[in-house]
């Protein structure tokens, strides 16, 4: 950001609008965060639906002059449309979603989680932070943008698509994404639906990792058989699905699947510098990993393997005598289900493919084998750090937080790869939700100052790629 | 068998003492089938107890001047004594079980299997082969030893020790046969609970494979964490409990535990040559296995392998998400059941130690482990080719089919190790039951013929080891 008069006059000016708007604004989300709208229960059903219809018309109200409720086979997505009166102005998309995690177990809930509660600056409810808070501050950074600017319009075309399955997989995402095309043409997409490193460090996340899982059946004799009189002369379905999976790996943490690192965007030096700038502190992670030891890829750190990298995981294992006491058998059948996290340049059904040749090579004779894949999988998602879009967010976020600002990735995964690939535009994350804002957990939580630095973010954001899209 | 005419006299004499008994015999033992004494199950207590009862009085009946029934903290065993007239004669203990197997799935049995059925020169009931059968042989065996010898007490003191809850484990069998061990001092340990190879091949077993088996637990992160955010940058216990357990074969099969194959007692030159001179037959034995490939330690055959070579098998596993679809977590937990078959000169407290310290070696740091063992474990019993008692038994044999009498053995593992280390004697097998006798399974039989046999063979064995354990 160049530092000159016109731009401290509009931080001024952008942040004496969001706090006009502050109190309205937190009126509204109360207003809209006490509607359940839990996507992953059947039950909930009305509720999503409710909570389309009732943000449908807050968009309205704040100006929108085109708002739709989108059907999908399942739960509603609302979009929203408000052109700038500037010929040529670039488009922008914002995502996120209205739908939220179940609550349960409803114990654990210091306030119960759909009767939103201020405790000092804080905001306790389901949703807060995910996604409905962060959803919630386009409307106060758009307001704030007409008032900081005296215009009437944006200075971009400002569209939202605000989902309402996202917590349940996003399934039919894609399609309407692609059955909406034209109408979400665009420039550049902005995620928020996406966290900071801390309070004291804003931070623009760069990207999350793709994904692809299934599992793998083995099967050796057609029934169990004794271990007295058979084992040690036939193959143990258990005993090779432990050898081939087991040699996923090699002893450096390497996953040797032929050809998984093929194409894979590694890290470039400035960008691990960037990694290493973060104040990142290896006891404090291993609390929040519940384990006693970080372990990974050789020659990695472990921000660098989760954010980065791609991983081959299993996720779980069964076969054989599970029950009490023993059964000394050489069972029939072994089962795994593993997930391999994607990094920029791995393609999940490539990697499908490639596991699937692996497995056939890996497995012994006398051991009948399958391997299914839920779905084609979530691509990865990176903005490189050169992007001209990443640039003018990251001028946004510094403009409000008046400060540095550093950048993380997601090692999860999540629907912005069909955001990227189906509209054929950039993909940049503007989140002010913090790691302890308790995502998909009880209490979750949001805070209310920072969810005002998301506003003013928007708002600096829409001036600045008026002009920067243009160049 | 030195073939002369004294011999052949008396395979005739103890011919025409069988057949004279057989229809008593078969009576007999039908009436003792009929009591469903199946020691896995509770409910049966009261019938294992009357199943000893009823053998007691027929082994009075046969001549035993001493019939206990001998208690145990679970159900009761037989113990008779027949004391030869003759100064220095030798003792033998022949053991058995009275107690059997359950019968479910009842609706699979083509006679129900409690109404002992004859089928031609079949005879179907739970029982009929294990152990019943080759318990009763015995009653008709002394009778034919005595009318063949003209004698009024055998050659041998004879004494049986006939246990009710082999089928249960034998939990109290070692501490029954050390309360006793004054009683049942032996000279040598005759088993009747084994079987033949064929028909047309009649064998002795010379040995059981010991056992010791147990469950390793894994532990990697305090609870299941989310493996997009931790996933690649910790242990993941399914991967390491696979890696590490995968190791327990090198690429030849050999296990690779240290010290695992110290005092092996290897098999010898003429100990393969006797095995591969049996008629074995692979796919036969694979259809058995229900397996379409062998697959074993390198260098030995597939009956070497089950038969003389100790094992590592897993018998079951499990960890982590294993319900319908997916649950991409790193879990915290896995699970693995094990079992080691062990042959002589491996000792089960020896190997538990050894797996122990292995493991202590293989597990990586970040895990924490545990290894539990289900009990003590079950010793390997061998009794080697040159043993005179062998040579009784095989003569036996001999004189009872009228054929060359070949060797194996048995892969799984019983209470043979506990007679001959609690009573310092050798074992020898006597054992007439075929493998498709169907041993634990619906439509149990014995071949009644086959049991005549077997009763030839023990009059002839008391004679014979008169003669040879004096010599």
């Amino acid at each position: 950001m160049t530092e000159n008069n016109g731009d401290r006059e509009q931080v001024a000016r952008v942040r004496a609008a969001v706090a006009d708007g502050a109190q309205e604004f937190l009126a509204g989300l109360v207003e809209w965060l006490r509607i359940p709208s839990i996507s992953g229960d059947p039950a909930n059903a009305k509720d999503v639906r409710r909570s389309a219809e009732h943000l449908a018309t807050v968009l309205r109200d704040t100006g929108f002059p085109t708002v739709e409720v989108w059907e999908t086979p399942g739960l509603p997505a609302v979009f929203a449309d408000w052109p700038s009166d500037d010929e040529g102005a670039p488009t922008v998309v914002v995502y996120g979603h209205h739908d939220v995690q179940p609550v349960t177990p409803l114990e654990l809930w210091e306030h119960p989680p759909f009767e939103p509660t201020v405790v000092a600056d804080r905001l306790f409810a389901r949703g807060a932070a995910d996604d409905k808070g962060q959803v919630f501050f386009h409307t106060l950074g758009v307001t704030a943008h007409l008032a900081a600017t005296g215009r009437t319009s944006p200075a971009v075309n400002l569209k939202l698509v605000v989902e309402g399955e996202e917590e349940s997989g996003s399934p039919h995402f894609a399609d309407l994404l692609r059955r909406h095309a034209d109408r979400l043409a665009c420039d550049v997409v902005v995620v928020s639906d996406s966290g900071m490193w801390s309070r004291d460090t804003p931070t623009v996340c760069t990207g999350m990792r793709g994904m692809t899982d299934g599992q793998v059946d083995f099967r050796g004799p057609a029934g169990d058989v004794h271990s007295g009189s058979f084992g040690g002369a036939i193959r143990n379905p258990l005993t090779e699905i432990a050898r081939v999976l087991a040699g996923m790996h090699d002893a450096d943490g390497h996953v040797t699947i032929d050809g998984f690192y093929d194409g894979v965007v590694e890290l470039s030096d400035d960008e691990r510098a960037l990694i290493a700038k973060l104040p990142y502190d290896e006891a404090g992670w291993l609390v929040n990993a519940r384990s006693s030891t970080a372990y990974g890829e050789k020659g990695f750190t472990t921000l660098e393997r989760v954010w980065a990298r791609p991983t081959a995981e299993l996720n779980g294992i069964w076969g054989g005598y599970t029950g009490a006491g023993h059964k000394t058998i050489v069972p029939s059948q072994a089962h795994a289900k593993f997930s391999f996290r994607l990094v920029a340049g791995q393609d999940p059904l490539d990697i499908q493919a490639k596991f699937r040749n692996w497995l056939a090579r890996a497995v012994p004779d006398g051991i009948e084998w399958d391997v299914t894949f839920y779905g084609d999988g979530v691509r990865p998602c990176l903005t490189p750090l050169d992007h001209p879009a990443l640039a003018a967010v990251t001028r946004a976020m510094s403009a409000a937080f008046e400060t540095e600002i550093l950048y993380t990735r997601e090692g999860g995964s999540g629907p912005e790869a069909d955001l990227q690939d189906v509209l054929d535009a950039p993909v940049v994350f503007l989140g002010v939700s913090l790691p302890d804002d308790g995502w998909h957990a009880p209490n979750e939580k949001v805070e209310i100052p920072l969810l005002h630095k998301g506003a003013e973010a928007a708002a600096h954001l829409w001036a600045d790629l008026a002009r920067s899209l243009r160049q």
